[in-house]
């Protein structure tokens, strides 16, 4: 059995997003900025691409900049607010420990020019309060950066409670929405949310390309200056084929929503039963405020790493954490902000299931995990250390 | 009869470049940061990829970034000697005034931090000499970046010389080598380059990809922060599929570089010995040090946006000037650096062929060509006031 249990780290392209992606490739190959017709040709369906977009988001086409992926548009709505904030002397930012990378290393590159940065305690389960953003907003903040949907562990946030909030206190509101989008229902007007990044390769859409929604009157800072394309803030040819292919995976994944919703959540809660069996387990992040696909686990005594390398032999392509910062020795910093000890976040495993996946996939993945763990358990000193007491358990059996 | 021949503003894929690109999209689609199976997969391709585009350049692949296109790379290239200038205290940079906006504007940005620019001039063939450069250079320069080739008249610069004073003086040089790439032999280590930017797109490649190379010990500065991607440089989930496409179009073009570039040298001559006989006309940048593909004129008393859309009724594609600033009211800066007066500049027609056309497509352009002047002419106040002498001819008959 081979199973993909990976999402979050990327998506099979689905076979819509590609094939809105070969003609570009193809036959309509001009530069969207050349005159002549084959130019506007391109052109053309640029400009179709970004009202779609801005029709799946609730919002305007020219409120939508294409971009390379996710962290560019993190990038890019960080250092927007933070050019404004300077000029107005603001230069506070409210976010929380458990961003993505493209978020947190904005933010230090922002603290080493004098900018203040708040990051919010997550509680255990993994969410922040709308009280927390209202305490933490001062008069000289200028952005609040809070993660739609963490990559790691899957929770959710109240996303429209912070935009009111933000509206009302009169600071900007950023939200990257990259592992939220597909799974959950957006719509950036209705939720007050200023500026939103997307990754398409997260949605079944194409590697290279994501975008950012800015509402119109925020004047965005160029992440990369050159030619005039997306209005002068966001330089270099536009990659047509990957704006067509993520457009249409838009519409697809905005399109089977809820029933896409509705049949993973089953799986993903199946899962979750099966995995709680296994004894000094621990699920992290929060039971209901989840994404549709994600489990997230701590086997207590078990290196996560190996974890994944043997499920991987058996088939089933896991992850410790997230992939954009795999290589590290650390620990996950999403699993350092629940409180995790150390020792436990090394030990955790996450799995990322979608619609496609079966109730047999699901039993077999929670069958070879459970032998794993076993299996690596008996190999581990820590989990004799465990066992004989001279290491105290975090988890209850 | 449909001619494309606006190669400088992009190309049309080939197809060995889809190709590769294609099971990318299709199966081979995991993340290369991810340690399980369908990861490694990605993470191998990756890894042979940049080994592929290090021996077509003459490099190491370490020296490799990949970037989502010329624009990135060259923002990227500057802003790094930019960084290292600002901890040494040498913050001055030697460019010309023919460099692309993604050069210009990276340089404006940074005269806004202090930095102070010197833009060489160019002489009326377009080129700048060694000697221009040995003297510009300071005891605080930090930086030389000059142009392979220009994008617009396409004129071939001093590189391997500027190399070698670059060198010879202790000062970081880049080459934004977008245009060069496939039509003259670079070879990194021999010419002396520091930093490179590369755009898939303008050699068959797909657009939205592109690279930089670095040379070892200069460290990168990132233009884009986040994951550990690219070796911390440059975040983002790689577009594998893009590079797959970038790697196979960078072989191809480079093993027929000799054969294509006799057989559009050939080509562009015979169409710049036909334009050329079209009275008041003048070709814009050198006769020899050219792309093997450039054409550029300037004829008097015609606007040279009517010429390229009048063009276009004719199935053929052409360009006034570079594509990026298109949209623009503006003439060329390329053209006025060279000294051409702001009317004359708002004349001139791009036409950028390869080793695809025919002679009867080159005889049929200059053709309609010269028809279509003669046309506009007709209805232009410009052409009537200097056939009646209230205003100057610049060029003969």
């Amino acid at each position: 059995m081979q199973i993909y249990a990976d999402n979050a780290a990327t998506t099979k392209m689905s076979r819509t997003a590609i094939d809105a992606m070969l003609p570009y490739l193809e036959e309509i190959y001009g530069n969207p900025s050349s005159l002549h017709s084959i130019g506007q040709r391109a052109k053309d369906a640029l400009m179709e691409a970004r009202q779609r977009a801005a029709s799946v988001l609730g919002c305007q086409a020219r409120e939508i900049t294409f971009t390379s992926g996710g962290s560019e548009a993190d990038n890019q709505a960080i250092l927007t607010a933070a050019a404004i904030g300077a000029k107005t002397g603001k230069k506070h930012i409210v976010s929380t420990a458990f961003e993505h990378h493209a978020v947190l290393h904005t933010l230090d590159a922002l603290k080493k020019q004098g900018f203040e940065i708040t990051l919010l305690d997550i509680r255990e389960n993994g969410l922040i309060t709308p009280n927390q953003i209202t305490e933490a907003i001062r008069p000289e903040t200028c952005l609040v950066s809070v993660m739609y949907a963490n990559n790691e562990i899957g929770t959710i946030q109240p996303i429209p409670e912070i935009g009111q909030i933000c509206w009302e206190k009169g600071v900007l509101f950023h939200t990257d929405a990259v592992q939220a989008f597909g799974h959950l229902p957006i719509h950036v007007t209705e939720q007050q949310i200023d500026m939103l990044s997307l990754s398409a390769h997260k949605f079944y859409g194409p590697k290279g390309v994501g975008l950012l929604y800015c509402r119109r009157g925020i004047p965005l800072t160029n992440v990369i200056y050159g030619g005039a394309q997306e209005g002068g803030k966001r330089a270099g040819t536009e990659n047509v084929p990957g704006i067509m292919g993520m457009t249409a995976a838009m519409e697809e994944a905005a399109a089977n929503i809820e029933r896409n919703r509705r049949k993973t959540v089953l799986l993903r809660d199946r899962l979750i039963r099966e995995l709680s069996a296994i004894p000094h387990s621990i699920l992290n992040g929060d039971q209901e405020k989840r994404l549709p696909g994600n489990v997230n686990f701590c086997f207590e005594g078990v290196d996560g790493e190996s974890l994944l390398l043997m499920l991987d032999q058996k088939g089933i392509a896991a992850s410790s954490g997230s992939a954009c910062a795999s290589g590290s020795l650390d620990p996950s910093h999403v699993l350092l902000a629940l409180g995790r000890p150390y020792e436990l976040a090394l030990s955790s495993l996450r799995l990322t299931i979608n619609e496609n996946n079966t109730e047999e996939e699901i039993d077999f993945i929670a069958a070879s995990v459970s032998e794993t763990v076993d299996k690596l358990r008996k190999l581990s000193p820590v989990w004799q250390d465990l066992l004989s007491g001279r290491r105290d358990f975090v988890t209850k059996e």
